[in-house]
């Protein structure tokens, strides 16, 4: 069983490898394979026992294809921003790396399309179109460090989610080589889908169907005008209420966040952009489109704020201000290790007049397990990202934070939500995965996941619980030293 | 071989179903089943041996389970409006029409959701939640006619596509009843996909997967104000100039659809809009938004169509003058009927920048098969409809039009486009996937499709076309009396 795959890679297998992606392809020494050793989400840890860096399409093809006569599982890795372990490399003792295929292939300005390697940094596909107008819009938090590659693994979204869709939304076609090394072309670059619409399931595949090379993505004008409002509240519940206000006011904004008082502190502390850090929580309102309208939506905007209670409202007075605003936001989560020495993001859906409940759950959940949690989140969205703060050295902590992450993501189900917005599944959530899905929907998933990868050697050990054994699967692989 | 299905119905399989659907859900009397010999694809027919028309999904799972034991091969029918023959009743004795499953089970407009059963119309969804400010935005132009479980498996566009998307970006998730009688629920009400997005690749699937019996569709506000603008041009180059002048702007109208003269012709002779039908080309262009933000966005629409040589721009007074338009441009296949006893809408895709060379090769392609051909389209998507007039009476023209609609496809492709935007691969459409699709990639979309129906009983001979016996298959299977 791949899953199980014990053996050490042969000697043999890495000559193969060295002759494909050259002796600068590949990181064998044991420093170099231990930045490796988990993406975002690093309650658990595996250092790699190889890790290659192909340069273009035919060396990861040539790598699968030397992998599958090996009968070795590989795990594919964008930048390791994932937030649920999708690249943990365990099983696999194989990793390709796309992060170096970084070539723009081409772009289409006049049907607006880009065809982008796997490796390209999702905001260089904006800022290369951004003279002529254009714009890639996913948009996630990462999307200075993270990669189109892992975007369409993960199906990223972001903050521009609301308005916009994610990333399979705006993805026209793959380019993606299987687990026996062939190199199949997905999708096309046009706007409909011919037969089977393979690019949408291969879209949010975590890696589990091989490795996507290239992707050719959809760009969007940029809006004529953009107004971007900071509403601040005395509760947590007077945020959320509001945006359930706005929604059913018919307005679709281009993005609407909150952060809470945990956050806002964070980010102040880190930042100093002059938030009030006593205020329950805030709300970053983004509308969008044509710059005529923009006033009069500004102006019900924050009639709606000021009615549910927002202590003030403000609108950024210049691209200045604006820019303050998303960065705040952005790096929210960088600002939160100045609280606490780890933490744990958490990601959740509930149908977002649910809010109000879902946070008062998290509030509960937090104080009973002794940890504080702070609240970022694409709130339009109902997409909520709790973030459990904790001390990694400590195991009994870490304990509670696996517990109570549970106990978020079961509360959501139960309020008619799922356990994943947009940071996948990986090997955080397989557990929950059984919360939503009976034994009939997984065997139907995994017959799919058949389909593109028969032998179970594309990131195994993702997504699909292993029965039985997920209890202990889900306790750390290793304790990380800080 | 299910395709290959010769034997008739036995008494036995008759009288299980009539225990399941009751006397008044089974049509068997010849008269009765004429009906269902075609959809709107008219050039081949076939006589269904037997009609089911279940009311309840608990019903459609009890007849495909009969005729799972059974080894009956079976194709499913919405209102049968689809124009690629999806629905063609060869080689698949059993008809399934869903078409009295017309229950709306749930609204929850706070959330933007409906839950409706796969028999509800298209335009009674937006109908049932217009009080709310709410719409379902896919429209085919078959809207009053067409079902929700039909605009599913056809993955269905409108002319609202352009800025809204297709039937696959308003899906959350179906009801699918697998071709062994299993019902599945496939995705969920949350706006994000949980694991492999299968709701996506069943959209589209043409009944191939089984019977869509339900749906849960997304729910969008309607737009604070509309303007919707007609053009006028001597000429269709100019017209479609200006469709991607106006694209390459930035502005982003809700559709922009195109006649040409032969189209206009027939609308005015039918309708007497006041239409000039000396006139080249009309654009239809619709923009929608905050209403503060339209009048600017009109006068920069206006000034575009001026400067590529409209002789005319008209923004439309009211919502009735409104209404007349868009009246005019969704009738504008039926008025068609009063030019020719029969015609073929061709349904293809070129990036939109080379509208003008496909409509100048569609000409062309025209004079030389001695036949008129129409054209009105999605014009802002690329997504062309040139409607090929003739008399099914004349076999020699039915053989002319087949011609010329494969050289319109195989002219689209050689631009780097593709053989179908929305209206699906039926039965028309299969010797064309080969121009785009080489066999492995057929091979994988047929390993797709055996891991919902692995007996390829499900609506069979439709897709994927037979090797070797394509041009057989593509003449007409009857020649249709008229």
């Amino acid at each position: 069983m791949a899953a199980h795959y014990q053996a050490s890679l042969s000697g043999v297998f890495r000559r193969r490898l060295r002759a494909i992606v050259g002796e600068r392809g590949l990181l064998s020494a044991r420093a170099d394979r231990t930045v490796y050793e988990c993406d975002g989400y690093t309650l658990e840890r595996s250092v790699p026992e190889l890790v290659v860096l192909p340069e273009t399409t035919e060396q990861v093809a040539g790598v699968v294809r030397a992998a599958a006569q090996a009968g070795v599982p590989f795990v594919p890795r964008g930048a390791g921003t994932g937030l649920s372990g999708g690249c943990l490399p365990a099983p696999a003792p194989l990793m390709v790396c796309v992060s170096r295929m970084r070539r723009i292939r081409a772009l289409n300005l006049a049907n607006r399309r880009a065809v982008v390697e796997a490796g390209v940094v999702n905001a260089a596909v904006s800022r290369a179109v951004q003279a002529a107008g254009l714009q890639y819009v996913p948009d996630p938090s990462s999307q200075n460090a993270c990669t189109i590659g892992g975007n369409v693994a993960e199906n990223s979204g972001g903050p521009h989610t609301l308005k916009y869709g994610v990333t399979t939304n705006h993805l026209l076609g793959v380019e993606l080589v299987l687990p026996d090394g062939e190199v199949m072309e997905l999708g096309d670059a046009i706007e409909d889908t011919l037969g089977y619409d393979l690019t949408g399931v291969a879209c949010g595949s975590e890696g589990t169907f091989g490795i996507v090379t290239a992707a050719t993505l959809r760009l969007e004008p940029l809006p004529e005008g953009v107004t971007t409002m900071l509403a601040v509240f005395e509760t947590v519940a007077d945020a959320t209420t509001t945006v359930s206000r706005i929604i059913a006011s018919g307005i679709v904004p281009a993005a609407l966040e909150m952060m809470d008082r945990t956050i806002v502190e964070a980010v102040e502390a880190a930042y100093h952009f002059g938030f009030p850090t006593d205020a329950g929580a805030i709300l970053i309102v983004e509308i969008d489109g044509p710059a005529a309208g923009l006033p009069a939506l500004a102006a019900r905007v924050t009639e709606i704020c000021r009615a549910s209670g927002a202590r003030s409202v403000r609108i950024a007075a210049d691209e200045a201000e604006r820019a303050a605003l998303w960065k705040s936001r952005k790096r929210a989560f960088g600002a939160v290790g100045r609280l606490a020495p780890s933490y744990c993001t958490q990601d959740g859906v509930v149908p977002r007049t649910r809010l109000p409940e879902i946070l008062a759950r998290i509030e509960e959940i937090g104080a009973r397990h002794r940890l504080r949690i702070g609240n970022v989140f694409h709130a339009g969205d109902g997409n909520i990202h709790p973030i459990i703060l904790y001390d990694e050295r400590d195991r009994d902590q870490v304990v509670r934070v696996l517990e109570a992450g549970r106990e978020i993501l079961a509360a959501c189900v139960a309020l008619g939500g799922s356990v994943t917005g947009e940071h996948g599944i990986g090997v955080e959530k397989m557990r929950e995965l059984g919360l939503l899905f009976g034994g009939d929907d997984l065997a139907l998933m995994r017959r799919v996941r058949a389909v593109f990868d028969p032998a179970g050697r594309a990131n195994p050990g993702k997504i699909f619980p292993t029965p039985g054994g997920c209890v202990e699967q889900r306790a750390p692989r290793r304790q990380a030293a800080v």
